[in-house]
């Protein structure tokens, strides 16, 4: 059974990744991790005929390259939750209908890998399930379709606004393997912050309160530090929401996490010579980097603890022109190399 | 723990519905289960200026009631599964967020309230929460103009399309009150089932296989027959999808359904007077009518086992023009009243 302290879980199995895959395009392998992917997919590797499709088709490869990692087929899965940015999450419906695995959609935004690791952990952790799929992706151009403006328009993007990420991520869990797996520890599902901020191009800013709270709660539950962690990965605040949350931990919890805080949208690109402006985002920016360079640092050793804090801004392509503001949220995983 | 028996996963905690609200709107009051919701609110009373906010708003004031009813806060609940059809889940976001509640986010189209409820119930099981909160809406005007026409344009119908609910649902669940609520006994979370059927007014057609799947694989696993159940409770096939279920059940797996079989498209409306056409769907109406009607009548022991298989139809609102075909689905939660 699991323990609750305050908001977070620690689990009482050693939920294992079994294995993962994290998965890319064209633009991700000119950054700094392009040699990290499992496999990069152009956009004609993809093959069909729209983005969406093609956004589908990448989720389904990068699936199945988990499960082939795992030594086991898609029989051998008892759950599959994933989610995506596409109109009701589409892209995991279409590309997942093929595996027959039972499929529980998820809805977090850019934080929805995190979510599937929770829910897949957390399965597996009341016995309903032994081995779960977690994942989910995304695309630069249908988001940019869906979200934003044509891209044939060649509109200006603000230089708080990220880029979507063209990639997928998906980790294979289970349970009392025997094998030297990283595994879950605990996870911290997060509550709602909204701030206010009414800009729909600066989600690094709706989100950072957000990755704050989840992150300064999950220390004050389980009584520890930044220094208790290798890394503290957030999701995709980029650059402005990097600084903002660094300084909000700092100034309202007296937590200081310079040193070991990066983010995924930064990491994914170059960010000076890419034209990023903010850095990366979507679904598939943490959960491909996720999946593939920081799951390879665990099993090699060179991280053993790690906090995973992925961040989404919980609004609709029709919520901000009705005044809204971006709800923040982020939902932590903390891992650990064995 | 719980045990998995094929598919479908049995808790062993007596998973307990402490409490739970159907709320609807003005159509559905004059329905024959009217008198059933603990609330009607029209238009007027929920307030707000758009569509979108009134369905927000109505999820958030039926969650209060679900919560208030439990005789605990929102403090107490240690988790919230919600989603919706609106893009992004914006109506449980913005409901959502002035509760401080850990917030997953979930999507199964109008099958969610039974993912929710699967999703919650596994998180109880599993210790990670003592009491948590499942819940789904849907509103009619929000998804007539993000999914078809502009209402002011009143467009014809198809004689196969049906009318989406404005309801709500929530329950709170929770595990060793010591009362006697009714229990989840057990769940069955489905697998994408696409036959091909490619005409979005027909979703009903589109989601029958998945619910006959559902319904069939959770009796072979368990060894039950429709006996075993005093109601086996459809989310909203409507009038074409459920006379489609029962000859698929008989054809393929000689399981006959007639007499122990309803379905909540059906029984929202008054089919022969409401101008509903195939019934009720959306969200919101598997959610409003089984977290009241269904709810009381378990409460008072006028029904002892209910198998609940919600249906949802995995489509956008641009995937049909893109030449894809309709994925089903169909998750089912067993109650049993005590």
């Amino acid at each position: 059974m699991a323990v609750r302290n305050g908001k977070s879980i620690i689990f009482e199995k050693k939920i294992e990744i079994v294995s993962s895959a994290g998965c890319a395009g064209e633009m991700e392998e000119k950054g700094p991790l392009g040699t990290e992917f499992d496999r990069i997919f152009t956009g004609k590797e993809l093959g069909k005929k729209t983005w969406e499709q093609k956004e589908s088709e990448l989720l389904r490869r990068t699936v199945s390259l988990a499960i082939e990692k795992s030594g086991m087929t898609a029989e051998d899965m008892d759950a599959i939750y994933s989610g995506d940015l596409l109109n009701q999450c589409t892209a995991s419906a279409f590309g997942l209908r093929g595996f027959g695995i039972p499929f529980s959609g998820v809805y977090g935004a850019c934080s929805t890998m995190a979510l599937t690791l929770i829910n897949a952990a957390t399965a597996i952790e009341s016995g309903g399930c032994m081995n779960a799929v977690a994942c989910t992706c995304s695309h630069f151009c249908s988001a940019e379709k869906q979200f934003r403006m044509p891209l044939e328009y060649g509109g200006q993007r603000t230089p708080t606004a990220q880029w979507t990420v063209t990639g997928a991520g998906a980790a294979v869990l289970s349970s009392g393997t025997g094998k030297n797996n990283p595994v879950i520890l605990a996870a911290h599902t997060g509550t709602i912050c909204d701030l206010g901020i009414k800009d729909a191009t600066n989600m690094g800013a709706a989100m950072a309160p957000a990755a704050k709270k989840t992150i300064c709660d999950f220390m004050k539950d389980t009584n520890t530090v930044p220094s208790d962690f290798d890394l503290i990965l957030t999701g995709d605040l980029g650059a402005v929401g990097s600084t903002l949350l660094r300084e909000l931990a700092q100034k309202e919890d007296g937590i200081v996490l310079d040193g070991v805080h990066n983010d995924c949208g930064l990491m994914i690109f170059d960010m000076k010579n890419q034209d990023v402006h903010s850095g990366g985002s979507g679904c598939g920016c943490s959960a491909s980097v996720l999946c593939s360079h920081i799951m390879k640092l665990l099993r090699r050793g060179k991280l053993k603890r790690v906090m995973f804090a992925a961040t989404g801004a919980l609004l609709s392509a029709v919520s901000p022109l009705q005044g809204e503001s971006v709800p923040g949220i982020s939902h932590a995983v903390i891992f650990e190399g064995q």
